[in-house]
């Protein structure tokens, strides 16, 4: 057969270094069939890294729930000796018709590359293609990595139909951001261009996170992980020094309580996630996973407060929560499962409570200016958008430059007594007890993992994450230069211990380095590797250096570079580790600040909002007035691109926030909007 | 009227101080009946403080799914106004039959005390049983207290059947071991008469948890969940130090995944909490909740593990698992959701692997000898007690003196490449392609809130909890004392000023401290409550003192002092801590010590288990053998008294593990139950 004689000659017959090839995958599935039908099998060659969901399967062959194909199916079709068996070359044994589908990621390997089929099979990625061609008629190109976090194989049949028709303008715009010389391990796409694909790329291969095979959840990797505990010890300290403590409560909720404050639950009932099974038995009333804990709490914050000399009662819990969102997911910023902090408190007295409030969002706004370097602006939420069942809520907002959209950052609210009337959460007047009793005042105040993915937008860039050093996991990488083959063994020795040094000094003084001192790959590969990574200075030390007494060392934002002597490397490295934190912060708050613009006329305002701005405006606060203004201001349909991840195509903006320090308002100035007159600024935008 | 008059005679006009007044709740309660039926009212008369669960109102009064009732029913059937203002004296308008139940735990009020009826309406104790037994014909006292663990509204109408008959032996039981003087604060069994009820009150007292009202799940509060950040820290640092890093996982699996490892998945199918709904859909397929993460995490492992040069792989995680188990819950030790910590590693060699199971064992050892003061006993489980799919699993074990049971600590296990070869967790051989590939080495091991209760059951008295100091929320409250009617408003401010400085010198060296200088309280009743909950040290500073430059320290565990001058405090306080710290554990190690026998004939195998000892008996190593030795060992129904909790009524010795450290085996020596040659000493014993 002349098919497969000429798989045989394409194949390589030296073993490449074991680096250097790329490993592919090549699955047959079987899609579900009536028993009487013949199932046409489905061979998908894809990047080893390539995660191939069986929805997009099924949705480019037009086929359902393909499962991979058993022994008995490959065999019959490819006369293979198993499906674990089967390789390419078999596809020139097909005893009939097949899909072929081979995977987008494809496209960014070089044509010389060599490509790993199994443990013994190499071939040239040109050649691949070459035979991959004989199948023209059953050949197809899928974009699984564009498409994976919005399918899974237990969900979103209706959802599939719904993206096929952006899919294609989709993947044209994707062919269009990939970037030039982008390699392999590298980003491929342009912030500029493809921002979504980008935010995706930079995370999993930054290795911050990595899809999931439950939709909506994502792996937390330990860079981002370990961000997070930074985060929670900086946090933890700043709240336990206000006499907050920490405890736990279960994260199941029984139905009657959850469903006790009405206006509350409102809010989150369409997202509760039922547990109604326990191994093979119904449980007699289906018991909800927390989607925020107030409920949970407050019954027994009533039966532990008995005395206003238990007041006041502030405890915080590190846990997650569930809301089974049914909109698109998005890495950090809406997953169905998230890490977060919440914060309940119950005062005697509303002054106590509304100081707790401001300072805990001066908590939060220092998580964000202080460890991500990134700018918020803080305020308070508009009545349309404050917490359902609570009195006022207050907020740090970010803004993404790339989108030009708002994101809400972290939230403190003030409960009021709303829900301790509920939970009849009261004490003895401390005046007597022929004053009348007094329900506690309340607050709630929660940051979550989402904070990440704000930081990761904001910083990071085409070649990788970029990452604050307070924040970041490790801080520093020593890496050996300058050593050729004309480098003596004793040399070579030298430069490495001189390196292990400096990594052990630096750790001693608590700076977060390691060494890459494996001899196996170019100090160029290493550079690429720990910009994609985010590492944010890298340290340089080579034989011209040694004689010197010095180091070079470059920052991971700019490429800025210093040269720091070995006698001042505990002294300069933290300078240089916090000269980078205090730049990041201020090119993210210069981007904030131009593009905050105030317009007074409701004229300016589209044009503003289509300029990537979020706009400070005199509003009249009334709620009807910023419905309209999001109407208003939506996009209409003229043929734009929108951003696929938009809730709809065409999102007005939202207000974000009355900022706490406002603007100057004019006597007499009316609203942007309406007749009314504005009774402050507020900030609107197009938002997360 | 005679009845009501007599009520409002009984009222106390004048209002007592605050503080001294006992708050008792009364309600009413409608029973589910058929619309036809006329429903019996169920009036409940209780302390404040005790939570009275709907199950049990229906298990006394044989009525079916009471309710609060509304004010309809409590209008009709007692004329009172509201079902909220009904107040005990309408007991004297009732219309109709009801049912009266009183709280057991009212029977620890004196009969002097005042009790506080509602806003303004007061009575003495003992007048307020007087007039109830104007109704004796309807009442009932039922314990609420013993049985709130096991009932709840949501489920276990089942259950309530099976534990009737045991209900009437337990109340007696609990009648004889109310400790003579308890007060109402204060712990009202006795650790050695009735151990479980002794450690429900001392977890609730003593503030370490409360009882939820979804069953099998409880609140960790503030001095609980301190502990456990205690241990997070210790235990952290340790194998952050052995390069394991921290991550996050999802806590949804989809049944495919959960299913993937057969052996493993049957351990945990039964228990396993399925979520089927969110919101108002029906999701296409059910997701389970995380009973532990091992099919959770190796999918993802081994697609990031492409090279040996990825291996080792070591992650951890903190978070909570479920279990949703149906044998009776226990605090801390069988709870459906747990925090705890689970390791997953990966390495390239057994060897590797092997090192760290016992690295990470002795680390868990640690966490029960170092910070927790509690001897264990590290071992390997046999093969019919080790975990799942693993190829063996090593433990520490533990003994709960009162019961003479043993308990399992923590396990560390070596999984071998039972799950690699599943989940296809492999590398090529470093020594080059034509080397076979090598599936990853596996470990997993875990470590969970279960040491608390551990601590507890072994350390605290009858006076409450004792909590060693290294893991204490607080090691040390400063109590002013001395201070009389005498004592000028100079001189006490001057005593206050000195023991706030005390406090403060304490924080400065990092003692947690804290001060209570409240002066509506005397001393005693402050010791009382710091006793209840377990403050390691008390510092008590009078005028006396203050003249001899002194302060008196007293130990919680055994009420020692310590006269330490002011110039020592630095110094001697941290040094008083760590004696207490080693003086718990020496006492622990005792009892363990003179309760771990050696038993080498079988004839005496059960005395010696029945003087609650756990027993080191040589053994031959065969499973069918431990079935044996367990069934053989079960105490016949013999009247004896079984602990409420145990899990049969006659509950055999099961291995707990074969101790690494061994006594010497004689040659020959046969093993204790059959005709084998005993392979080693295995350690039994009774277990929970
Ligand atoms: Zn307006
Ligand atoms: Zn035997």
């Amino acid at each position: 057969m002349p098919v497969s004689e000429a798989f045989a000659k394409l194949c390589v017959n030296e073993k490449p270094p074991a680096e250097s090839a790329v490993a592919v995958k090549s699955l047959v599935f079987k899609p579900k069939t009536p028993k009487s039908a013949t199932p046409v099998p489905i061979v998908v060659v894809a990047l080893q890294s390539t995660t191939t969901p069986s929805a997009l399967i099924a949705n480019a062959t037009s086929s359902k729930d393909p499962r991979l194909a058993r022994d008995d199916l490959v065999k019959q079709a490819f006369q293979s000796e198993s499906a674990r068996a089967f390789i390419l070359g078999d596809l020139a044994n097909a005893t009939s018709n097949f899909h072929l589908l081979i995977d987008h990621e494809l496209g960014t390997v070089d044509g010389d590359t060599i490509l790993q089929l199994n443990d013994s099979t190499y071939m040239k990625k040109s050649d691949m293609m070459k035979f991959l061609n004989n199948f023209e008629d059953s050949q197809k190109v899928v974009d699984f990595s564009q498409e994976v976090s919005k399918e899974t194989a237990t969900e979103g049949k209706k959802q599939q139909k719904k993206q096929q028709p952006s899919k294609a303008g989709t993947a044209a715009a994707a062919a269009a951001a990939a970037l030039e010389d982008a390699k392999l391990i590298g980003i491929t796409v342009d912030k500029a261009l493809d921002f979504p694909g980008w935010y995706q790329q930079i995370l999993t291969k930054g290795e911050m996170l990595d899809y999931y095979d439950v939709s909506g959840c994502y792996i937390l990797r330990p860079p981002s992980y370990a961000i997070w505990e930074n985060i929670q010890k900086w946090f933890d300290d700043k709240i336990k020094a206000i006499g907050v403590q920490n405890a736990y409560f279960p994260m199941f909720v029984s139905s009657r309580v959850l469903e006790k404050e009405k206006d509350h639950v409102e809010g989150f009932a369409p997202e509760v996630a039922w547990v109604t099974r326990a191994g093979s038995s119904e449980l007699e009333e289906p018991i909800a996973i927390r989607p925020t804990s107030e409920t949970v709490m407050y019954p027994y914050y009533a039966k532990w407060v008995q005395s206003y000399r238990d007041l006041p009662l502030k405890l915080n819990q590190w846990n997650s929560v569930v809301r089974w969102e049914f909109k698109h997911p998005q890495p950090f910023l809406r997953t169905r499962e998230f890490l977060w902090q919440e914060g309940h408190t119950a005062h005697l007295t509303a002054k106590d409570a509304e100081e707790e409030v401001l300072q805990i969002l001066d908590f939060y706004a220092g998580v964000y200016e202080e460890l991500l370097a990134v700018p918020v602006v803080k305020g308070r939420k508009t009545e349309k958008e404050k917490f359902a069942g609570g009195d006022f809520t207050t907020t740090c907002e970010g803004y993404i430059p790339q989108t030009g959209r708002g994101i809400q950052g972290a939230t403190s609210h003030h409960l009021g007594q709303n829900f301790s009337k509920m939970f009849n959460l009261s004490v003895e007047n401390p005046l007597g007890s022929d004053h009348p009793k007094i329900f506690a005042y309340q607050n709630s105040w929660g940051l979550s993992t989402r904070v990440i993915g704000v930081m990761v937008m904001i910083h990071s860039d085409n070649k990788g994450l970029v990452i604050p050093p307070r924040v970041s996991q490790f801080q520093s990488v020593v890496i050996p230069v300058g050593i050729t083959k004309k480098t003596s063994e004793e040399q070579r020795k030298h430069i490495h211990e001189t390196a292990r040094s400096v990594e052990s000094r630096l750790k001693k003084v608590g700076i977060r380095a390691f060494g890459d001192y494996n001899d196996n790959y170019t100090p160029g590969w290493k550079f690429s590797q720990y910009e994609l990574k985010g590492i944010p200075i890298r340290i340089e030390l080579g034989p011209k250096d040694i004689e010197k007494n010095q180091v070079v060392v470059v920052r991971r934002n700019d490429s800025k570079k210093y040269v720091v002597s070995f006698d001042e490397l505990e002294a300069r490295i933290p300078e240089i580790l916090e000269e980078m934190q205090g730049d990041l912060f201020k090119k993210a708050k210069e981007l904030f600040d131009t593009h905050r613009v105030i317009v007074n006329e409701w004229s300016g305002f589209v044009p503003a909002l289509n300029k990537k701005n979020v706009i400070l405006a005199p509003w009249c606060g009334v709620m009807e007035c910023e419905e309209d203004i999001k109407e208003s201001s939506a996009k209409k349909d003229d043929g734009e691109e929108f951003e696929e991840d938009d809730k709809a195509p065409s999102m007005g903006a939202k207000s974000l926030c009355i900022p706490f320090d406002q603007p100057v308002l004019n006597e007499g100035q009316k609203c942007i909007k309406c007749e009314r007159i504005a009774v402050n600024y507020c900030m609107f935008g197009r938002s997360y």
